[in-house]
């Protein structure tokens, strides 16, 4: 188990295999985000998007999922978030599209009210099959001291 | 329609009412966010959370979800987002809890490149029944000017 004295300013890690799928971005928007270019190509083509995309939220839900993949094999002592700064769509997903994480710690430090925890902060990057960059986000990540 | 023409500094907008169900909340963090506090009342019991609490990205897929919904009523000439700035999960979103959203329009500019779009910036803020604020963010939303 990782602790917050596990964590350094400038360690990377890079995670995730997410194969995207028409099926689950058009039940994901159906849901959340039913804008026309988010459930058919042909209202799609008049627009940026060219073809179905998914929901950038879709996209984050998407990247959570790896995220807690990943700790299965490499688990943290995290307690949750209080949030994610300059989240950014910056391409297009499409089906058939393959995501991947890029993370790269920015910031690291110890609660001054509470002993036992502490915050990191992490640069987040999603990339697609063709190492595009398509989203990226400054995350905000609680997690537990190492126990004395 | 409205158009960035429509859209000024210091527009409010008070929308959505959402339940959110036990249901939706263990059936969303089981694909995207499978963190024992968002799965169990055992387990989220022995953390801040106290009970099951819905992950951070459900709330904004919530969220996107009332978005939507008030644009059928008020039509605007969206154009989709390039990202959110400052989100963050105030508190926690229990089962039960019935949410709705608040709108500040913070800014509004013109494309320099793009003689048709622009930009606006919304202050957004989510509220559960107790009027207790759950979430807010910073959104950033692309919108045509008004045909000539």
């Amino acid at each position: 188990m990782l602790y917050l004295e596990d964590i350094e300013v400038g360690q990377k890690a890079s995670f995730g295999r997410y194969e995207v799928t028409r099926e689950e971005v058009i039940a994901f928007a159906s849901k959340y985000d039913a804008q026309p270019f988010h459930l058919s190509d042909e209202a799609a083509a008049k627009t940026y998007f060219g073809r179905i995309a998914a929901s950038g939220w879709h996209t984050c839900a998407m990247t959570m999922s790896m995220i807690v993949e990943n700790g299965k094999t490499n688990p943290m002592a995290t307690m949750g978030s209080p949030g994610v700064d300059e989240l950014r769509w910056l391409r297009p997903v499409y089906p058939g599209d393959t995501l991947r994480v890029e993370t790269l710690i920015a910031d690291v430090t110890p609660s001054r009210s509470k002993p036992d925890i502490g915050t990191f902060k992490s640069d987040l990057t999603v990339f697609n099959q063709g190492d595009v960059a398509v989203m990226r986000m400054k995350t905000i990540v609680l997690i537990r001291r190492r126990p004395a």
